[in-house]
């Protein structure tokens, strides 16, 4: 999917929500249980609930990993399920010298050779240029790379200052501003940063920002719209626990469709509010 | 398996070599193609070709991910094919927030849930304790931390220096020696960065030091030994085109096992210099 594409999806369903389908089988209900495949079987219900109201789905990678060749099934029929008008990230947190980077991005880009043929992955930065640009050969895919995460840890080393003050995270901001464009790039920066997207901005002001900590994590959405939103949005935020955990019961579709409903109303406000849709 | 089994090991076997599995399909003899499964027919023959001169294997996850389900599938059979006196690393460079981080030693430690037990895997640090910590928890399993890598891009942030010269692999070592200790945690170091050992070394003086680039990435197995070696050894030193592939005909096996002796020679000479063996 192209920027311009995403962009028109933001505009047309008025929404910047990206649910995240991070699905344990331990919080699933369970009358799933019964299913061939439960894990499978909560994605679909939660896909047909919430497609017309948010316009990116991320499966976090490790959640099917954890179940081996089995999970790794899930994964693939859940890829199939999703809408072709829905970004798609790959949430796994990639990165390797060159020749093996480029191996990952066959598996999440390349689908007639994996099978899985995502827009976008996620990358952890620490290994360099060569770990990162092989995501960037690929025509209308998207290498999201980590800049200020939202977690516990986050600032063990995403703060660690040079002797001018600049940070770790703008540092990688500035090195791979110069390695891919707003066209193919984004970053990660985490909800629970409120004024710390300003300084994001500095960096990047034109990229899209994929955000997650709204919600559980303890974020706020306008916090994160009055200091990251841009020109054309900018912004695309992810909601897991809130949306897709909303009920363990048979309900939890519509639950998941309530919580997902209440983001995307306030997210029209915002983009009304920033005079991006009338 | 514990450090005092691994130093039991390279006694035994008067090597500390580790061989990386990073099967390439396009790599590998053709006659293989026509096998059932080809990458798990080469690693087959490459094990059997090995075991008894090296004291680790090294999947690299992306060769396998890179086939989807498929690749999977191959990893798995591999893991099981793997002789339990060898230390075995799933090279994956995972890392995320906490509960992610957890999933994924379950996929890579919980033999049960996930149908792999490797003995420990690689991580990327960049976001912080909570994404290191979930894997040592795994009785005898170990995280290997990305300190100094070997490749291209590696100094685009490893070398990012604080206001007293301190550069972030240093600060990546001394923040994760307090998370873990040199019974469950090695760093990886680059074979190319010869001198560089020093200063790892007096960071992390007992740990065990996982180290690419050795061969076809143009390290030198004396310098590493020269500069990293510790009373215990300390090194587990990977070599994988050099030796997986050394021949591309049908005699690949016995030609990855004398690359495989030539190297097991030096480095039983390096041993015994530095009176670990006789």
């Amino acid at each position: 999917m192209t920027r311009a594409e995403l962009i028109q999806q933001i505009k047309t369903k008025r929404s910047f929500l990206c649910v995240g389908l991070d699905t344990d089988i331990t919080k699933i209900p369970t009358h799933l249980l019964e299913e061939e495949d439960p894990i499978f079987a909560f994605n679909k219900a939660i896909i047909a609930a919430t497609e017309d109201l948010c316009v990116a789905y991320k499966p976090n990678i490790a959640f099917y990993e954890s179940y081996g060749v089995k999970g790794w099934l899930s994964l693939q029929k859940t890829w199939e399920a999703l809408p072709k008008n829905c970004f798609s990230i790959a949430d796994a947190k990639r990165g390797d010298i060159g020749n093996t980077s480029n191996m990952y991005a066959q598996a999440f880009f390349d689908e007639q050779q994996s099978g899985l043929g995502f827009d976008s992955l996620t990358i952890a930065p620490y290994m360099g240029n060569d770990s990162v640009t092989p995501f960037l050969a690929y025509k209308d895919k998207w290498a999201i790379v980590l800049a200020l995460t939202s977690n516990q840890g986050s600032l063990d080393f995403q703060n660690f200052k040079n002797a001018e003050g600049k940070q770790l995270f703008e540092e990688v901001i500035d090195k791979v501003n110069t390695w891919g464009t707003p066209e193919n790039t984004m970053y990660v920066v985490g909800a629970t940063r409120g004024e710390g997207f300003l300084k994001i901005r500095e960096h990047a002001p034109d990229h899209f920002l994929l955000v997650p900590g709204v919600g559980a994590q303890g974020g706020s959405l306008s916090d994160v719209c009055q200091y990251g939103m841009n020109k054309d949005c900018g912004l695309l935020v992810n909601s897991t626990r809130g949306i897709i955990y909303a009920s363990q019961g048979k309900d939890f579709a519509e639950r998941a469709r309530e919580e997902a409903i209440l983001l995307q109303q306030e997210m029209e406000v915002e983009l009304i509010k920033a005079g991006i849709i009338d």
